[in-house]
C-alpha cells in the first residue's frame, strides 16, 4: 500500500542482504541458556551480541528478588507515576542509584531511550542550545528533535572542534548543554572528557555523560567513565540505562542541580508513560547492589574485553581504538560483512552487523559485547572461529605469522573515530543495526 | 541553577500547589494490596486512578507465568531486538496480537509511549500529512514532533472539522493519516468513528486508532472502539498498550498493510532501545488469554463504569459524556479541586487529579478509573464518599434530592467535548496530571 512506499528501496535492499546470507536484524533465538549461551536454529551458540556487560540477566539473587515482587506487588502498575503514584520501590531505586553515584536527585525512566528524550528535550528550550557529538546514540538524536533548542553537532570525540563550535555561540543568551557518552556503541571508544570538561569550564556550559555503556564497566566503583577520569564533579547530569550493565530495562538520571524534581511536571517522555513493573525494579535494585558489592565482576569484563581485543588485534584484525567491552571488528565490504556475520552464527557464534549507510566510509562492522560472564575458553573460541572464518574470506593472511599486520589500512579506527561531522543527522545516528535504516 | 529557572514558574506554581493541600504529582504507596487496593500513609485506600482496567495485576495465573519466564529466561534481554535478535516470546506475543486482532502483522514495542512515537513518526514523512485530534494523548503530539511529516490538528471528535482540513489538503501530494484514539483518556468520551471512517474514505486517507484506553473495555471481543462501531475494516493501524488492560508495560501495533516489517528497520523508537524482559512478556502473553476468554470481566467493568458514572451523576456531578470506565468529574476552581482531592486521599479513595492549564476553559477534574475488580461495595463507598465531601464543599446541594440538579452549568462536559483546537499544542497533550506542566 502506498504509504509505506517510502521505503521500498530499503525494503529492496533488506530482501537483498537476507538473500545473500541471512538476515542479520532479525535472528531469533529458540531458547536462552544462560548470560552467554542461546540456541540459534537448534545450535548452541556463544552470545557476543549483548550488553549483558556484568553477566547478571541469570543473577539468581537478582531473580528470587523480581520473583518476589511480582508474588508481592503484582505484574505492573498500570500508569505513570504522576498519574497513579509511586511504589516504594521506585523510590528506592532513585535513592540508591543517587546515592550510588554521590548524587542529591534522581529519576528513573521506562526505557534508557526515554531518559535520552526527557532530559535532553526539556533541560534546554527553544531560548538554549543543544550541543552534541556528531556520533551520538540514536536518542540522543531523536530527543534534540523532540526538544525546542537549537542543535549543534561537533566533530565525534573532538574537543577542538566543541570549543570551536561553543566560541561562535558565545554572544548568544541561553544556556549551553553538551552531551557525550562514556562508551560510544559502535567501536567501543570512549569520550576524551578531560578535555571536554576544561572546554566546557570555559565556555560556562552544562555537562550530560550518557554512561549508558560504560556504567559497571569503567571506573574504581564502576560509575562510568566520568569516574575512571576523575571528572564527576565537572558532570552536571548522568544518564545512564537498565538494559545492560543492570540486565533489565529501563533508564535513570542523577543530578546535583538544585531544583532537579521539577522536572517531574516538565519531561513529557517521563510523564506520560506507564512506570516500571515491581518485577523490572526489583532486579535492578539488586543487580545494582552487585554492581557495587562484587568489583571483581568489572575486573574480570575488563580482563575478557582485553583478551578478546588483543586477540583479535594480534589476529591482524582492524579493530576499534581502544580495548573496552564493545569490540568491533572493521571490515570494508559490507557483502563480505554480511557473509562473516553468517558464517560465525552458523558456527555457533551470536554477534552483531553494522552496515552502510550508518557505518562511515561504506565500511561494515562486527560489533562484539564481552561480559563478564564469558570465560577464557569463550573468548578463546570466538577468536579462533573469527580467525579462521577470516583467513577463509581472505581476510587474513593465510600464514600464521601475522602479528604485526594491519589488512585493511584503507580505513583505520582513528580515522573513524576523528572523522568530520557532514554526514545528515538521521543517518549520524549510529548505533548497531543502523545499518539497513 | 540557571539551566532549570526556566521551570522557575512551574516550581513556583507547584509549591504552591503543595502548600494548598497535598501533592496530587507525588503520590506513594506504602503497599500495594491488590488490584484495587493500597496503603497510603498507612491508611488502606481504594484505587480509583490507576488504569487496571480488567483487574488483571493480581492475576494468579499471570503471576506464576512471569515468575516461569523469569527462571527460565532471566531478567532482561540487554538489548534492542534488531541488534540482540528476539526470545520465541517476544514473537509468539506479536502472533497472539495480530491473531486477536484478525491483522497481518504486529509490532511489539518497549512502551506504549514508544509505540505511538514509532508508528507515526515513521509512517508519514516530510512529503506526508499528519492530522490529528487536537485532544490527543502526549505521545502522539511527541511523535508529531519527532517525525517529519507537517501536521494538521482538527477539533476534538469534530468529523466536519476533520473534512474540512482534508480539503484543503487534497490537491497537495503525499499521503494523509489519520491518528485518533478509541477512549480519550481525560473525559472519557469516545471518537465517533463511523463519522471519521467516512471522512477517510471521501479523502483517502489511513487511519490509526489508538485503543489505549479501550482495549479490553470495548466491542464484543474487548478489541476496542473500532469492534464496537464496526469498522474495523476501515482502520488501517491500530495501536495499543500493555499497562492498562494487560497489566504490564509496553506497546504495539497490528496492521494488514502490506510490507508492514519493513518498520522493523526504519522506526528508530523500536529499533534503539532494550527489547521487553521475559517476565513482561509472560504476564502479558497470559494477560490477553485472559482477556480473549474472560468476556464476563469486560461486563463486570461496564457494570461498574455504569454504576460509578451513574452514581456520580445522580448525586449532580457534572461528568464525561459517557458512562465510560474513565469518569471524570468536572469542578470549576482548581483550588477546590485539589482540597477535595486531598480529602478523599484522606478518607481512603485514590484518584487522578487533572488540573490548567492542560484542562480547558480553567476547568479541573477528579478523574476515576473504574475496574472489573472493583464490588460493587467499592464503587458504592466511593459514590458515597465523593457525594458527601461535594455537600461539604458546597459543590452539591445539601438537600437529597439533588438528581436532577446540574450545579455547573458553566462548564458541560458537552461543551469541553466539542471545544474548538485553538490552544497551543503542547498545552493541548492532555492527560492526566498535565495539569502542572
Amino acid at each position: 500500500m502506498a504509504i509505506l512506499d517510502k521505503f521500498s528501496g530499503l525494503a529492496a535492499r533488506y530482501e537483498q542482504l537476507k538473500a545473500s546470507g541471512g538476515d542479520p536484524f532479525s535472528i531469533q533465538f529458540d531458547d536462552i541458556i544462560s548470560s552467554v549461551e542461546g540456541v540459534v536454529k537448534g545450535k548452541r551458540t556463544l552470545l557476543f551480541g549483548t550488553n549483558n556487560y556484568l553477566g547478571l540477566t541469570f543473577d539468581p539473587i537478582s531473580m528470587e528478588r523480581s520473583i518476589d515482587a511480582i508474588r508481592k506487588h503484582g505484574t505492573g502498575t498500570t500508569g505513570s507515576r504522576i498519574a497513579n503514584g509511586s511504589y516504594r520501590e521506585h523510590e528506592k531505586l532513585e535513592r540508591e542509584l543517587a546515592d550510588f553515584y554521590g548524587h542529591e536527585h534522581c529519576m528513573v525512566f521506562s526505557t534508557g531511550y526515554q531518559a535520552n528524550l526527557a532530559m535532553i528535550s526539556t533541560l534546554v528550550g527553544k531560548d538554549d542550545h543543544l550541543i552534541i557529538d556528531a556520533d551520538s546514540h540514536a536518542s540522543i538524536y531523536d530527543a534534540s528533535r523532540l526538544g525546542h533548542a537549537p542543535v549543534v553537532r561537533f566533530r565525534h570525540n573532538n574537543p577542538e572542534d566543541l570549543a570551536k563550535r561553543l566560541a561562535r555561540l558565545k554572544d548568544q543568551p541561553g544556556e549551553k548543554l553538551i552531551v557525550v557518552e562514556g562508551i560510544y556503541s559502535m567501536l567501543g571508544d570512549t569520550a576524551p572528557l578531560k578535555e571536554f570538561v576544561d572546554v566546557k569550564r570555559e565556555f560556562g556550559a552544562y555537562l550530560m555523560v550518557d554512561e549508558a555503556h560504560s556504567m559497571g564497566v569503567l571506573g574504581q566503583r564502576g560509575r562510568g567513565l566520568a569516574e575512571r577520569e576523575g571528572v564527576e564533579e565537572d558532570v552536571d547530569f548522568v544518564v545512564g540505562t537498565f538494559s545492560k550493565s543492570l540486565a533489565s530495562v529501563g533508564g535513570f538520571c542523577v543530578s546535583s542541580v538544585e531544583g532537579f524534581d521539577i522536572l517531574r511536571l516538565a519531561a513529557r517522555p517521563y510523564m506520560f508513560t506507564a512506570s516500571l513493573p515491581p518485577a523490572i525494579i526489583a532486579s535492578t535494585l539488586s543487580a545494582l547492589e552487585t554492581l557495587r558489592n562484587e568489583p571483581q565482576r568489572r575486573a574480570k569484563l575488563r580482563a575478557n574485553s582485553r583478551r578478546f581485543y588483543n586477540g583479535l588485534k594480534d589476529a591482524g584484525f582492524t579493530v576499534g581504538p581502544e580495548a573496552n567491552p564493545i569490540v568491533a571488528v572493521i571490515l570494508n565490504d559490507p557483502a563480505v560483512a554480511t557473509m562473516f556475520w553468517k558464517r560465525l552464527v552458523d558456527e555457533g557464534m551470536y554477534l552483531n552487523l553494522a552496515l552502510p549507510p550508518a557505518t562511515p566510509n561504506s565500511s561494515a562492522f562486527l560489533r562484539s559485547s564481552v561480559s563478564a560472564a564469558h570465560t577464557e575458553e569463550h573468548i578463546d573460541f570466538a577468536i579462533a572461529l573469527m580467525t579462521r572464518v577470516g583467513r577463509e574470506f581472505g581476510i587474513l593472511p593465510e600464514a600464521p605469522e601475522y602479528s604485526n599486520v594491519t589488512p585493511f589500512p584503507r580505513v583505520s579506527a582513528e580515522r573513524l573515530s576523528a572523522r568530520a561531522a557532514t554526514a545528515p543527522a538521521r543517518r549520524r545516528a549510529a548505533d548497531v543495526g543502523a545499518g539497513m535504516a
